[in-house]
């Protein structure tokens, strides 16, 4: 299968020197995208700014992003070319309406103990947007991260908002670490529970229950 | 000596997921530590949230930081066993008034196409607090980024409101990059412009020149 994965932050500039990023180490995507490889499937891996591991699985294809903006560039370029497309990166839900081009002073901002007021749009939801381009054999796994409280809830109703075909949602917490305790859901209602796991040992999982899709 | 030093940025919570960051990648910090180091010199090195390079000097003690208050309980404990304090670190001068615990949601924030308004305050200006507790023979060595216009002015400017010993100043753009073309300044008036080097060539010289101080 062609598969394409993303994997790591994003990073939104509020100016020349300071962004707002979110905690995602990237373990997730890049096991996926190694387990994928692994199993001879063709893989092409958008990667965020994290440290990339130095054994990347050299048949893989590898960009980088830094912002929302560069990865949906990316993801236009190269999901019509995919059968699968795993939505592992954590996106920015929110980003400056418009980034300073210098560095923001504390002195412009009204002097040094004065507040400063960050005015955040939305991000485009890349997920929904490129779901909503799938030809009929293409298919979109998302990844979900929620409150422990009514979690598979509020994952089938993101997996329907976003119109993808699986969801692997899990706990806040997760991210950052070196395990995950997933929960699998289909859109035909389907749903697994392959319990607490390394990252690579669920990525191994996760490659082979693709075909599920 | 005896030498403490920071490096690498602050990250800032926004929520439970989301922070507030810099491009400071602590190579600067990293270099001047090892350099100390190899020199011979007791090191204490602060460190940041960025990947330790493999290779530490097996005689330096590390500590990490991830934000901004840790960095200050951290400089609090180890300044006054110092003799030479490097604030080689980017510190946030912003932070949010109380980070989310949970995730904030879109839907918290009004719908998913509502704007997000972060209220930001201040952060303690660690420089100018530790160098406020100096002992008359501990000296303290910070670093400006600036814009190029009026560099050196706003360098010297900093350097007399922090109340520190020794000021290199870098133009914006040398973050996150592998060389600099720093200006040392001394609050006694003497200027040096090494010329533009590697980060490691630069921590030689650094090292080499603290006992102008």
């Amino acid at each position: 299968m062609r598969i394409l994965i993303t994997a790591g932050p994003t990073r939104e500039p509020i100016d020349a020197v300071r962004f707002i990023s979110n905690r995602s180490s990237g373990k997730m995507g890049v096991a996926i995208a190694q387990a994928a490889a692994d199993a001879g499937h063709d893989v092409t891996l958008l990667l965020g700014p994290v440290m990339a591991p130095a054994t990347l699985h050299d048949t893989m294809r590898v960009y980088r992003f830094n912002t929302s903006a560069e990865l949906k560039q990316m993801l236009e370029a190269h999901f019509p070319d995919c059968e699968v497309l795993v939505m592992a990166a954590a996106v920015a839900d929110y980003r400056m309406e418009q980034a300073s081009e210098g560095k923001l002073k504390r002195e412009s901002a009204g002097g040094r103990d004065a507040e400063l007021t960050l005015r955040l749009q939305p991000t485009p939801d890349l997920v929904r947007a490129v779901a909503s381009t799938k030809r009929p054999e293409q298919k979109v796994v998302a990844f979900a991260l929620e409150e422990p409280m009514e979690m598979e809830q509020r994952a089938v109703a993101k997996m329907k908002r976003k119109g993808v075909d699986a969801m692997v949602a899990n706990p806040l917490g997760t991210m950052d670490g070196d395990h995950i305790a997933p929960l699998w859901l289909l859109a035909d209602g389907r749903r697994t529970e392959p319990g607490r796991m390394t990252k690579p040992d669920f990525a191994g999982w996760l490659v082979g229950h693709l075909n599920d899709l």
